[in-house]
């Protein structure tokens, strides 16, 4: 297969996490004789000190003819508090998101044997914990009208959902809902706001088309409480983007180490493929940071393109590093903490 | 001490353990020679069923006047699913609130020792942990317009933040945080909202005034995970309304069980104290829901009206029935489960 990868390295962590990414891929394709062009591009802070701009055009050009994007990481604390910053590097990741249609944000919750118990939680709440969320990621707060008044003393944000963004989002989590135990969990503060009071109404008229699934409606704070206490008890969870947001990086917790955790944003033509850890700018450029998480999100974009068993090797030599202790600083527990470009040689070596 | 204090069981669970709390301040005024006038007052489903409102003014007149009010829950499962209730019992909630100047939403976590092995965190990660999150609570998304346009297709709510509102309850956190360990971090979505940097930016421009208070800033999806990997970590933590709403509930796993958690409200004159836990209804009217949180609410009642040894008493009976597991079926964990009415007549006694 000839496949086209643009590539989107992006901050902090970002390039050296990516770079393992690849190994990895390139690796997948010599055994199984595909044929892989990287077309790398600017995004995020490092394209705003480029061209001054988080998500230019050209890099928006090679994404929408890519057959896939893998990207790494945006963010750097130069903008963080710097409240009056008028470019900064998550405009572009909004605008990717949006431009690109990727309306559906796939965060799957699962744990890893060896590592069970390194996770903050006790083993007996979540072995066996297998759950996604579907965040809604093109809508709501963080596409909504936004602005000052008051001389700027007053600010606002508008939380808007239309009918259409949650029926599209719901249809996947209803069809994932399907393929697995038949269970899905709509998230919402339809107690207070109007725009939940939608996402509860659209999914109820939907529940017909889906007799065979139970479908439950849960309020945020509730869910932020039970998915620590009781993880195994969802399967799949709908929700809008701030929420899906929050929930997401809770569930990471789950599993113990953010740094393992792949995500995979869908919509339209071209999907995206990216670890949900941030850039951690403190480990930039220093070889020290997990690889893993994005290594499993190019697993997740050859599960997409149906190369199943591509997909299933790179989870194997992932679980074999975890079991054989080729890891990282973090998950290295007093062994051995192996760099960044030493798993992803270890790991393309294995293949 | 003449104390006449607003008394508001609400929903579900809500009459039930605010009959223990009740017992509880009837011991403590015993032993203390305080003298306390019970001003019962309608409130959420109940208030709708008696005369059509949540927050009846009269109910209000009765709050206003008081020296303090003791709540129950409110909440119907009735009006969750259904999506068109025009009158809901939350909005008494929230009209309760506003109307009482009630800005900041007090929400000590911590854990007790004898139920420290119950937590689905493992002990190491959180005994000892001590923080307190400070909500916003008349503000934001909560209070923002709210409706729907095209035909009821499209929905929205405005988080609208103004510079007084994020001072004021800044100003607490500040000062809290004197008292405590002088460590204050600011939970925002910094990066996407622009109330979010208004928050930021007013927070920024207090540190000065403080000096010797160390401020963070973090955002919203981060420390819900961080809050889990090691509560340890935060001491008081200020936050947007709705962000506080789901981070409260999320902390409150860590001590292991919700039925223990207490909250104050206060901002003006009266302020408010109530367990943090819902109307759970599924429990409602069986004497089976844990009184503890309640109680303990009432404990702070006390101390902010400086009675710190009727206060301590009654935390001091409230670990004692930990201890000895004069407790409800949440707690019992195989032994025996004392009722509601049995766990405060035990306490009320042991006073
Ligand atoms: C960087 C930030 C804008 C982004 C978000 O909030 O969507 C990130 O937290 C994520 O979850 O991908
Ligand atoms: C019942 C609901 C409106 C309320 C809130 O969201 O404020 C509750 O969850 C709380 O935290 O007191």
């Amino acid at each position: 297969m000839n496949l086209n990868i643009a590539l989107l390295a992006g901050d902090g962590i970002g390039p050296e996490v990516i770079d393992q990414a690849v190994k990895v891929c390139n690796a997948i394709a010599v055994k199984y004789h595909h044929d892989i062009t990287w077309q790398p591009a600017l995004t995020g802070a490092a394209a705003i000190d480029a061209v001054g701009e988080p998500y230019p055009d050209e890099t928006h050009e090679i994404c929408a003819n890519s057959d896939a994007v893998l990207f790494g990481a945006i963010g750097h604390p130069r903008f963080d508090n710097d409240p009056s910053a008028k470019v900064r590097p998550e405009q572009g990741l909004l605008k990717m998101r949006q431009k690109l249609g990727l309306f559906a944000n796939v965060r799957p919750t699962f744990t890893f044997p060896s590592l069970i118990d390194k996770s903050p939680l006790k083993r007996d709440r979540i072995e066996g914990t297998d759950l996604i969320i579907l965040r809604e990621l093109t809508g709501g707060v963080y596409f909504g009208e936004r602005g000052r008044k008051d001389d700027g003393h007053t600010a606002f944000d508008t939380m808007t959902y239309q009918r259409f963004e949650i029926e599209r989002l719901a249809k996947k989590g209803f069809e994932m809902a399907m393929k697995r135990s038949k269970k899905l969990c709509c998230v919402d503060k339809a107690n207070v706001l109007e725009s939940s009071r939608l996402w509860r109404e659209t999914v109820q008229a939907m529940e017909k088309d889906y007799p065979e699934v139970e479908v439950s409606y849960e309020f945020v704070d509730a869910v932020a409480m039970r998915l620590i206490q009781w993880p195994k008890g969802y399967d799949v969870i709908i929700t809008a983007n701030l929420f899906g947001d929050i929930l997401t990086d809770e569930a990471s917790v789950i599993s113990g180490s953010m740094g393992l955790m792949p995500s995979s944003s869908v919509g339209s033509k071209v999907s995206l493929y990216e670890p949900i850890h941030g850039s951690y700018p403190q480990a930039a450029g220093k070889d020290i940071a997990n690889p893993l998480a994005t290594v499993l999100s190019a697993a997740m974009l050859f599960e997409d393109l149906d190369l199943t068993q591509e997909a299933d090797d790179i989870r194997r030599v992932v679980n074999k590093s975890l079991a054989e202790g080729i890891v990282t600083e973090d998950l290295a527990d007093g062994g051995k903490a192996y760099k960044t470009s030493e798993v992803g040689d270890w790991l393309a070596k294995s293949l």
